[in-house]
């Protein structure tokens, strides 16, 4: 069964190398020494969510970092591996825009949101400490249910992920110079859609009804 | 300008919602609440290389990590996101592989085989520090041209990575048990060619001739 | 002439303990067991800004931290000192206001603007990396002379403080909930004058012409 | 009512603009571009001890560090905010006296001699483990009442930072060259009194009656 | 009492000085200027384990790293002093064999395998979770007594430090290049055995009926 | 070549297996399940610094730490190995006396000494940071030639190891009990000899002529 999984794998690349590379061959032979993403997009490892998938963009248009719930740790003097790539992202590519995105069902908010025991799960526990600040504002509010905990969560993580963006030097430099803007998206999976963060209004809206919503004059209190 | 970036973003996220989503409601319906990836598929958060579109996956099919240079800090104290995610990968969700993917042309190898000056980017060079092994073996080897220096960083990282690997508890258990098989890839972007680690020689050989190729045997003297 | 300074400090206490302390005995016995300060006030440990003297405020009035360049790491995993002391401010004692207070002629902003070298100091050079947004913004913008690069380090430096506040989770929740409110402000010794961060317009104002300027409602870009 | 804290301090403002600042006029010009504090004073934040006023001191004094707990982390790797403002006031300041100073009643010392439950308090729960050394000592002793255990608490803190203090290489190099003198503090709040640590005897004793005491010469065996 | 240990030591000194001394002065003197160590020994602080006397090696022969439970941390960007003294044995003394050895009755292993309340031992609590590998590895086993998984966690120990080693870039360049061996041995006290990690098998044998046997080759299937 | 060196070290544990190990059989089956040392050792990883040999010590008598350079890193939130065997000696074992000892010819210590370039041994370089405070102080003093200038490090990184060594819980509340007495002794190893730290004189002296010589009694200033 195992095998199934890798040869799978190995299967849809022979479909790549055979169908959908031989069609690309000059935008390969232009990306095979130079990359320019416009974007740099954020999300979670979560196998349901593939953001060239749902963005239908090509190779070469997005700058990817994918971690479990989607986390951007704030800036301090021991730098990981998202501060690392958001500041190449931001200082070497240039990249124009930063989506934070989540994701209906999210694991790793539902573990937050629900109090799971995470004792058997170390860095897994020490690693959603990042989206302390967003549990804070999401316990207290009331929810009806225990899904709306989580959606309410998965949206309050995404806020705080924005704020936490904002230390990193990089990113408030483009910031302050008007060469960045943030996003923050949360993509449900049932339903094909997504909504953004509407800084002004400090909502989540349809993003195709409003496709001008941005994060970027964060407005904390609407 | 950059509005365009937005704007394709936001098109194809139409043309996803409008086309592919509504062929594959049945699987997004199913996907809404549950998630059984095989394969954990680590790689760079490069713009070029695209984990799902090179091995023509689905959703649902692989869970994800993407940063900087596909990098695996190995286990410790201070646990960060790749951690994280790679406890909840294999302890949680029970993937039965773990692909370690790097790819031709990756600017943080370049930056390392190069002795790049990164003093004005501390994360970056904070974060390479997690391939200090591979450098060192690829600096001790005579290469032929800045290209191939390139190129054997990539290998060597990859090989240094999957090491690190080893020392996660989540890991070490399931390879331990046999549930879990290694595998180190090496992606070509001009070539749409993949190479593949082959631990009981020691060297990368072409994944298509050799399918069955892994990298769970370490034999680090061949 | 060391034995003066503890002299003098000595002498000092005398006359607080026979004349400042006798005159406010009830205050004093009252405070023996509460405290209910309703301001956190962050500033530098420069001996020439002293908080409670430049606002004439009363023994219980304000909780007080004070390090060099009034400096507040963003929230992580490795709480320090002053994370501590914001949390117990916010969370146990509910405080209404915080003011993040830098001053003219720092010697802390001074180096960074000066790119002194700290190699010599080696705990300082690695504290005022928590500025490096601040640096990355004010090293970007034109200055006529060094002291107006040094007062714009000053300025940047408390909007950047500012930021790092935000990512904790005992100020993010009561930001959300309006139990809080931010100022940044700049206190230039010489003059005896406060100038306030406005947030709503990105400036600093003269702080008795605006009293009601606060920093609440971030607005990066104006 | 938040507006009354604000309005107080800057009516507070106001005072000192028209009132203290015009008649120091002079000191205050001097003070605008340099600073020579005799003394580096470590003290909580609590907002009933304010340094100045209990010694009476004058803006240009003292260099003041304040934390919750008026603590110092001994000297190692990860340098925080205490280090480097030691770092500056010892090797580049020059002071001549160091005073560390805890206080009766302190919210920081009550956490941990009553064992308080500090779960939601993360950071402050962390930082307090920069006084386990004093916590091990006061908890071996046999108390005979919860607040003599407090007492017991915030003087055995103001010993375990003393030593803590010693291991920074400023302060070590200071000391083994006589340039800096050492002394712990322990100010009551009711009774307007200081006791001060006697190295010699191991004991402490109040400051007016001895007024040379001082914790320079460390005896930890009476 | 205490007197005796320390009078113990003395006299025994004084007999090496008298003895073992005199006998040695020609090595001694050789030794007075340079070290040729061709082992890294890395065993417990345990007092019962003695490397020098149950190799009956000379002074000069192997360079010791001693902590409890033979621990070897990962490498990663906060480098503590096991990191170090490998990195200074091999290289910078290039030593030819690095010996991992572990011992029976350990009280680090015995700890772990019994889940031992460490609460009031922090620092030890911390160390041993560079064991969690083992620790997970030999959770997993069924264990027909208590000592029996005392023993197991043992070898699964030196197993795990063995992979952790693997990951030092000094060992993984002298690994690659074959200027190193690894070798892991457990000791038994009361038997006065050696068993020796075969990689090949992924069994321990008797060390003296297989000298040849060594870890270099880590196979972790069998 | 290389296989000389183990085959050394097996040849020597036949040795001791079939000559020392039946002489002390009973030792050996009552060590079998349990230690009882009475002091802690802590000295360098060094080949020619045998601590059981210098003092003929029975297995059982001494836990040893062994590190490059006999480091002990002041207590901190991180706990690494050193602490966690300082606490499990003191706290679990109950030693009577902690022994921190230096050595002539300290390849660390020359390190420091001489400013060598440790760019490419960055784990060295980091953690001997832990003996700042003594190169502080050596590199304040005169000295007449570099073999000096090393003698002397030698000296204040022991004076600077005990210092940290206060600050950790265990020991700080075992030295307010009396319940251990501190040593600090250099060790000359083309010499045989011993010179023990006297706190009271802060003085070395030679061991043997006064085998009463302590450090507990920390006094810095003579
Ligand atoms: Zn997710
Ligand atoms: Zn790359
Ligand atoms: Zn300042
Ligand atoms: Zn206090
Ligand atoms: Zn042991
Ligand atoms: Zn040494």
């Amino acid at each position: 069964m195992e095998i199934d999984t890798m040869q799978r794998l190995i299967e849809g690349f022979k479909r790549f190398r055979d169908g959908e590379y031989p069609e690309r061959i000059p935008l390969f032979q232009e990306l095979a020494t130079k990359q320019e993403p416009g974007t740099l997009f954020v999300t979670c490892s979560d196998s349901r969510v593939v953001p060239e998938f749902i963005t239908q963009s090509e190779p070469g248009d997005m700058f990817v970092i994918r971690n479990a719930g989607n986390i951007i740790p704030s800036f301090g003097p021991h730098h990981g591996g998202v501060s690392a790539t958001v500041e190449y992202a931001v200082a070497v590519l240039g990249v124009a825009d930063i989506v934070v995105c989540g994701h209906s069902d999210c694991g790793a908010m539902t573990a937050i949101a629900d109090g799971a025991d995470l004792s058997t799960l170390p860095a897994v526990s020490s690693w959603l400490h990042h989206a302390d600040a967003a549990k804070a504002i999401n316990d207290a509010h009331v929810h009806s249910c225990k899904s709306g905990k989580v959606a309410g969560m998965v949206r309050e993580n995404v806020i705080a992920q924005l704020a936490n963006l904002r230390t990193h030097p990089s990113v408030a430099l483009a910031l302050s110079e008007g060469r960045v803007r943030l996003h923050g998206w949360v993509y449900d999976i049932g339903e094909g859609s997504i909504e953004a963060y509407d800084a002004s209004s400090g909502r989540f809206v349809d993003l195709i009804d409003y496709p001008e919503t941005d994060a970027t004059a964060l407005n904390l209190v609407s």
